[in-house]
């Protein structure tokens, strides 16, 4: 059938979510799954909410179910400046924006910075959400070279020209590796050097297991940082809640993309969190969360040193939600995926984390979403896989 | 400060909300508000919504709390597709994209079909939050010459080339006015032979006060129809719920333009909404909207006919949320404005309404916030001020 739709040039630039298509194998019955990037259900405070839905409803109903300010709920803004203000971020609430998830903090940036064919630098690798949301403003992408502590600072001074550098300090996704101290330094001073704004998004930076990660970029560089931040990983995902903080002369811009994308983050939804956190609970209940992904970590740890080949390259993250594998020379993740979900262990391979040329032997796994029993059993079943597919490479790749 | 930020060029086009600044003003104490287009609180079903959630977090509150599927929450999209099967609309749920707010859909169907300097046909007036979402794609406007019944087919002919024309048939945002029967089928047919798809955008069709309006554009060229709904003017706009109704064929790149959005709106909400709508409360509760509303449509109408002068021009519509007004020859409602503020009563200018050349005697006032007796006495404020303002008149212009 004929269509009178044309679309948009953006679109092509559109693709399913590699991620996406692998969730949809993994719901199988018998799969272990150590794709999804879902923190653990079990660490929702549902009586928490199930008390705030309750106030809200019960104190200011027609209020919460109101249309309401685009900026977001003021006591909420006023709670994201103090917390960030303790994370050594000079931020007063007139810069703080509630957005929809942060997945949508990264839609308004966009919006706000990218034209067509203008320049973006982001990690080698990067988080898959954040070049899809920035795809649909048509950007080219520079892939930093990165090491073990994220972009090398000299690869940023290259990038002058760039409308900003995308970066992730904290237990990145998906490597899981966290800048040091002296790094961030380099790339704030590189950037600094460069002209290049930086985005510095954080959603996990809560969930350190051994010390606090160092001070944010944005504590740095006040005036050339935009941070995002988000209530997904420290309360609840299903709410859909973020926060976008920026220097105060993008503020009345970023406002005006926010009405124009959805009016407003649900009123309902803002005062229910301000409601759960305004007391300090984060300040208990995140210490739990942290218990528990750390044990989750350690068993996975575990697990890989008795199950995974030697050749494959691997390092426990010191804190978020995934590790991230580099399978022996000859083994490409994409290709392995079917065969690791037929022996019931599925994961995502690192191929779209890339924007620039992919590391095909690479692969993430999420340690928090099953039981620790179950992710000595998951790792088992790939470690099972990776030596077949190994013992099956021709002698001269297996040297290789 | 020097700042490292570059703005895109798309935010030369985003501007402060003309009506967002109204509003400001009608903060003040003692000022009347017909400005806003709020639901009345009255009308939001609390009691409805507080025992959803309460089932919700009872029942299933890891997968409320949770990342949810892109598409929407399943159950919500199956409700939808058959409410719109009453209407008319062939559709099955896998049409059905759930959105934050309808507003989302129109940030949705802008990145599918718009580029730089393509046209987008709107009528005269339109919804200026369509106008802010679609700009972000920094399209042309056409502005379609239109009459008390919508744009005028002819015009919509002329179109074509057209990347889409955007519609709005019953009881138009700000106008008030609804499409007849004959005029949308002859809109159909202008549109189907200029080759231009249709975006129908719904929010206040169920607000009819005396007969429903005629079946939906989408009912009439299901395969060239985009369909925009919302919960927001029958549930409650607090909780963002709306819905994109799409042709198959754009389906994909729909769901990858809105997981880049925000991932999926949130489905604690979406499960809440569904709870509350399941058992067929909609048909319940929007006759009580209805009866309402046209209650107050009756009072602004008997205080229009006693205290605005003859020659200011208004029609008393016959659902939705709104009186359009256009002032006698020689006024100019944004000039006006900040005298009836000053008397005691705000309403919104027509101008930021008009893609194309405004006409600055228009303006709009909503009839649902303010209680009957509290409507004559704004009705009565701003007549004295029209008025006052026509015999400040000179002469000559005061004749013309």
């Amino acid at each position: 059938m004929s269509t009178p739709f044309r679309f948009a040039q953006r679109t092509q630039r559109m693709n399913p979510s590699a991620i996406r298509e692998i969730l949809k194998l993994t719901e199988r019955p018998g799969v272990l799954s150590l794709a999804g990037g879902l923190p653990s259900p079990d660490s929702f405070p549902v009586e928490a909410v199930r008390e705030a839905t309750a106030k809200v409803l019960r104190d200011t109903p027609n209020e919460a179910l109101q249309y309401a300010a685009s900026e977001g709920f003021g006591p909420l803004r006023d709670w994201v400046a103090a917390r960030l203000r303790r994370d050594g971020i000079e931020v007063g609430p007139g810069q703080v924006l509630i957005t929809t998830g942060s997945q949508q903090g990264l839609d308004l940036v966009g919006k706000l910075l990218i034209d067509a064919g203008s320049t973006v630098a982001v990690e080698t690798p990067t988080y898959l959400g954040a070049l899809q949301a920035f795809a649909t403003c048509e950007p080219q992408f520079a892939a930093l070279a990165s090491d073990d502590e994220g972009p090398r600072p000299e690869a940023l001074a290259a990038a002058a020209g760039a409308r900003c550098a995308y970066l992730l300090p904290n237990f990145q996704n998906p490597t899981g590796r966290v800048m040091s101290c002296a790094r961030r330094d380099a790339l704030v001073s590189a950037a600094q050097a460069a002209g290049v704004p930086l985005v510095e998004d954080n959603p996990y930076g809560e969930l350190w297991f051994d010390e606090p990660p160092p001070a944010p970029l944005a504590a740095r560089w006040p005036e050339g940082t935009v941070y995002l931040g988000s209530f997904s990983k420290v309360l609840a995902p299903g709410l859909r809640l973020g926060y976008v903080v920026a220097p105060p002369a993008l503020v009345p811009k970023l406002l005006q993309a926010k009405q124009a994308a959805d009016l407003h983050t649900a009123g309902f939804n803002q005062r229910v969190v301000h409601e759960v956190v305004r007391d300090g609970l984060l300040d208990r209940h995140v210490p739990t969360i942290r218990a528990r992904y750390a044990a989750q970590r350690d068993a996975m740890a575990a697990a890989l040193r008795e199950h995974l080949s030697d050749a494959t390259e691997w390092q426990a993250p010191r804190g978020g939600m995934f590790f991230w594998l580099r399978l022996p020379s000859g083994l490409d993740a994409t290709a392995l995926l079917p065969r690791a979900v037929a022996a019931g262990v599925a994961y995502v391979p690192g191929a779209p984390f890339y924007a620039g040329e992919p590391d095909r032997r690479t692969l993430r796994l999420s340690f928090v979403t099953l039981a620790p029993a179950q992710l000595a059993t998951a790792v088992a079943a790939l470690g099972r896989v990776v030596r077949e597919a190994l013992a099956e490479l021709p002698p001269l790749r297996r040297v290789a």
